[in-house]
C-alpha cells in the first residue's frame, strides 16, 4: 500500500493518551484494543493482506461517530470504515497505525415505505434483510451480491456493489435514493431523497463506490422494487466458449433484457458438477444461465425465444426450469461456483474486472494464454451480460512464491482488460489490490482530479487513506501507465 | 447574483491587453467583442436577467479552449460556457466582467455505433439531431426537452435536462455515458465509458447537472436505445384535478411505467384548446395524458387498463390514439402548452420544482392560495409521473414591480416544494434564479461541501462562478433557512 506521512501515534504513551480521549467519548464495551480480539478485524475478504489496527471502534450512535473522528484527528490516527468484511479488495482492511470503525451496531431498519417503494436502514444492516422486511410488501431490493446474507448495506455501498440481477436492475448505485453522510470535519450531509432530481451538485453517486475514503454513511434510503410475477431459468450447454458468447450477444439484439445471464467454463463446471442436471455436462465446455422475469405470458414468450437463440447458436443441450424451486436448484449451480473451487484447488484468487461484451472470446483466449505461461489454471465464471469477468486463479498458498505470480497475473489480466476498452473492476472495487491497475487506467491528470476530490471531503487525509487512489508517486514507480486516453503524457505503452 | 472580487479587467487597457492576448491565441473569427453582436448573447432562456460580456469566444478546437482558459485564468476572467442559449435559470447567462465561452462549433456528431447503442457527439450538437442521425438504426436519444429542436448536448448535460419521457428513461444523467472535460486547470479528463462502473471516484455524475462551474465539455458519449414497436397515448379528462392526479397514483400502483405521463390544467386547457379534440374540452379542470410504449401485444393490453383507470378515477371523457400521427397530433395539445399561454397573458415565468407525487393534490391547492395572495394567476403543466411541477406565472411586463411579486410568489412556491419533502428543481437548474431557494433546500454544511468541491476543479473559481452554490454570506443576507434536515444549525424556520 501507499505509504502516508501522517502517522502521529509512535510510542506507547501517545496510544495511551488516545485510548484514553477515545474512552472519554465511547462506551468501553464499543472499544476494542485486546491484541487477541483484533486478530479478526486484521483482512476483509482479500486474505492475503492483513495489517493489526490500533483498536476497533464499534460506535452505536451518530454521536459516539462525531466524537471519534474528532479524536482521530486530534490525533491524526487514520480511521477505516467497516461493514462486515467480506469486500474482496481489501477496503475494510486495517492499514498500520489505524482505528477501524465498524458499522455493525448501526443495523437497524428504520422504514419501509411501501406506498413510495423505499427503505430507509441503517449502514450495518445486512443485504438480505432489506428484502425480507419488503417482503409482506411484495418488494424486495434488488443488488444481490453472493455474499448477501452477511453483507451489509454500507459496504454495498461503499464498493457500489452488483449481483446477478444488475444486469437488468443496476448496480448499487442505481438503487439508493439518498444518503447521510458524516464527514470528517463532523459535517453531516443530506444527499438525495426520494425524488430523480438534485440541485447543486449530485455528491450523492460520487459518494456511492468511494470505498470509504470520502465520508462515513449512517443512513441510506433504497429503492425497493416489486417483486416479478414470475421467471424462468434457461440453461444451456455449449461445446464451445466462443459459441456461447455468441448467444448472449444474440439475446440482447433481440431486445430481450434478462434479469440474469450468467456463465461458466468448463473448470468451474468440473467444480460445481454434482450439483448440475446431468443433461448439461455432456461434452460442455461452456454452461450459460439466462434468466427472464416479468408478467407470466411475457416470461414464458421470452424463455421460448432465449431457447431458440441458444439453439440457434449452437447449444447442445437446453434446461428450463419448470418452478420456482428448479429455478433456484439451477441458480444454486452458479452460486456455488465460488465455494466449489475448493474442491479441485487449495486456494484460488478471484479477479474481477470488466469488458465490452464484443471482446469477451478475445479476452477469454488471452486468459488462457496468460494461464499456459505462467502456469496457473483458471477458471471463468461472469456475468456475460455486462461484460463482468470473474477469471478465479488457482493456487496452493504453501508453496513459496506462488500468491505472488498470481497477484502478477491478475494485473495483467486487469492491463487487458482496460487495453479493449474496459476497467479495472466490475463490483468488487479497487481497495488496496488494484492500486496498481489505476495506473494504467487514468491519466496522471485523472488521478490528481481524484485526489483533489479526496480532499475537498477529507483535507488530512485520514479516511481510509492509502487505498483505492494511488499517488503519482506509485504510479510512476509502478512503471506502467495508462492505456486508452488521448492526453497520455506517460510516454510508451508497456504490453503484455 | 453573488459579488465575487476576483474581477482582475479594470480598465479599458487591461482589457485591450487582454483582447490582444486572445487574438494570439485564437482565430479572428472566433472572436466577438462588438457591442451590437454581443447583445444575442445577454441571457439565456430566463429573460430577466442580462448582463454584457467582455467578449464571446467561439473556439473550434481543443487547443484553442485551452489557449483561451490560460489566458483568462492569466487575467482573473471568469467564464460562462454556453451551448445554445435555451436554458430557463440563467445558467449561460453572462456575469460581469465575465467571456462567453460558446460551444456552438463542437457540432460534430463523431460516431454513431450501433452494436452498442452509443452515440459520440462534441457537445455544440442539438438534441434532435442525435435522434435523427441514429434514427437509420432504429436507435433515438431519449431525453427530450421541449426546446430540442434547438438545445445542445453540452447544455442537456450541464442542466441534466428532462423531457416528457425520463419517467421511464431517466434524465440526462441516466443516458450519458461517458464524458471529456477540461478542468480549469488545463488537464483533460475522460469519465465514464460505454461500460457501468467505474473504479475510483465516479465523477461522471457528479458532472452532469453542474450547471458549467465544473469544467467544460467537449465530448460525450449518449446512450441510444432502440425505438419502441408502438406507442399509444390515453388522454382523459377530469372535472376535478384531485381525480386526476388520484389516477396517477393508481396506474402507477398497477405497476404500468407509462412512457410519458403528463398534467394540465384548466388554465392551461383554455389557452390550447383550439389544439384539443372537442370531447377532451367538455367542463374539464384537468387533462390527463398517458403514453404507454413497447411491444405490440403490451402497449394495447396497458392501454386498455389505463383507460379503465381514468374511467375509475372518474374520467368524464377519454380519448385512445388510433395511429402514429393522432398520437403526434395529441401530443401536440402538451407541446404547444407554454407557446400558447401567449395567447392569454403578455408574459408568463415558467417554475420548475418537484414534489412527492403523492403531494401533488395539497401542493396545487397550496398554489392556488398564492395566487390568490398575490393577485397573479397560475396554470399548471406537469409532468405528473415524476412529480415535476411547471407553474406558469401569469404577469404583465410593462406593469412596473409585476416581475418582482411574480419573482417572490415562484420562491414561495419552491419554498412549498421544499416543505413537503421536494426539490426546487426538476430539469431546469438553479443558476441566478434560484440561488436563495439554494440556501432553503440545503444546510450550511452541504453549502460548504458544495464550495469545496467546486474548489477541488476550479480553485480560483473562474468558471460559471456566483451562480447555483450561494455563497453563506447570500444565504445569511436572504434570512430564510433549509427546511428539511435534522442537523439544521440555523434555529427556527419562517414559513409561508
Amino acid at each position: 500500500m501507499d505509504k502516508q506521512n501522517n502517522k502521529r501515534i509512535r510510542t506507547r504513551d501517545e496510544f495511551s493518551s488516545f485510548l484514553e480521549s477515545l474512552f472519554s467519548v465511547v462506551s468501553a464495551e464499543n472499544i476494542i484494543y485486546d491484541p487477541e480480539r483484533l486478530t479478526a478485524y486484521e483482512c476483509d475478504g482479500l486474505t492475503a493482506f492483513r495489517a493489526t489496527p490500533l483498536a476497533v471502534l464499534l460506535p452505536r450512535s451518530v454521536e459516539e461517530i462525531l466524537s471519534i473522528l474528532a479524536v482521530c484527528k486530534r490525533y491524526k490516527v487514520p480511521i477505516v470504515p467497516r461493514g462486515a468484511g467480506t469486500g474482496l479488495s481489501g477496503g475494510a482492511t486495517p492499514i498500520e497505525g489505524a482505528v477501524v470503525l465498524s458499522l455493525a451496531r448501526f443495523n437497524r431498519v428504520l422504514e419501509i415505505d411501501p406506498k413510495n417503494r423505499t427503505a430507509r436502514v441503517e449502514p450495518g444492516v445486512t443485504n438480505i434483510r432489506v428484502s425480507q422486511e419488503a417482503a409482506p410488501y411484495g418488494l424486495y431490493f434488488s443488488p444481490d451480491p453472493s455474499s448477501q446474507i452477511a453483507c451489509t448495506i454500507g459496504g454495498n455501498i461503499a464498493e457500489n456493489a452488483g449481483g446477478i440481477h444488475c444486469l437488468k436492475y443496476g448496480l448499487t448505485v442505481n438503487n439508493v435514493l439518498g444518503l447521510k453522510l458524516i464527514t470528517l470535519e463532523g459535517d453531516i450531509l443530506t444527499l438525495g431523497g426520494k425524488g430523480a432530481e438534485s440541485p447543486g451538485y449530485d455528491l450523492l453517486p460520487l459518494i456511492v463506490g468511494s470505498e470509504g475514503l470520502l465520508g462515513i454513511i449512517v443512513e441510506a434510503t433504497l429503492r425497493l422494487l416489486p417483486k416479478p410475477e414470475c421467471a424462468q431459468l434457461v440453461v444451456g450447454c455449449f461445446d464451445d466458449l466462443a459459441k456461447a458468447s455468441q448467444a448472449v450477444s444474440l439475446i440482447l439484439s433481440f431486445g430481450i433484457i434478462p434479469s440474469g445471464l450468467e456463465m461458466m467454463d468448463k473448470l468451474v463446471l468440473d467444480a460445481v458438477q454434482a450439483d448440475m442436471p446431468r443433461a448439461l455436462l455432456n461434452s460442455a465446455q461452456a454452461i450459460l444461465f439466462c434468466e427472464v422475469d416479468g408478467m407470466q405470458e411475457e416470461v414464458e414468450e421470452q424463455s421460448i425465444r432465449v431457447k431458440e437463440i441458444m439453439l440457434k447458436a449452437g447449444a447442445k443441450e437446453i434446461v428450463v426450469s419448470k418452478d420456482d424451486s428448479e429455478r433456484m436448484l439451477l441458480w444454486k449451480c452458479r452460486k456455488s461456483a465460488f465455494p466449489a473451487m475448493g474442491r479441485i484447488s487449495p486456494d484460488y484468487y478471484c479477479m474481477d474486472g470488466t469488458i465490452p461484451r464484443k471482446k469477451l472470446a478475445y479476452l477469454l483466449k488471452k486468459i488462457d494464454e496468460l494461464s499456459a505461461h505462467y502456469n496457473l489454471k483458471v477458471g471463468n465464471v461472469f456475468h456475460a451480460g455486462d461484460g463482468n469477468l470473474h477469471p478465479l486463479i488457482l493456487y496452493d498458498q504453501s508453496v513459496p512464491g506462488e500468491f505472488e505470480k498470481v497477484e502478477k497475473m491478475g494485473e495483467k489480466i486487469l492491463e487487458l482488460c482496460v487495453q479493449v476498452g474496459g476497467v479495472i473492476t466490475g463490483e468488487h472495487g479497487v481497495g488496496l489490490e488494484k492500486l496498481n491497475s489505476m495506473c494504467i487506467q487514468f491519466s496522471s491528470e485523472e488521478i490528481e482530479q481524484f485526489r483533489r476530490v479526496k480532499k475537498a471531503f477529507d483535507p488530512y487525509s485520514l479516511l481510509n487513506p492509502a487505498k483505492t487512489i494511488p499517488t503519482l508517486h506509485r504510479c510512476a514507480e509502478f512503471g506502467k501507465m495508462h492505456l486508452h486516453k488521448d492526453n497520455d503524457l506517460w510516454g510508451g505503452l508497456e504490453r503484455f
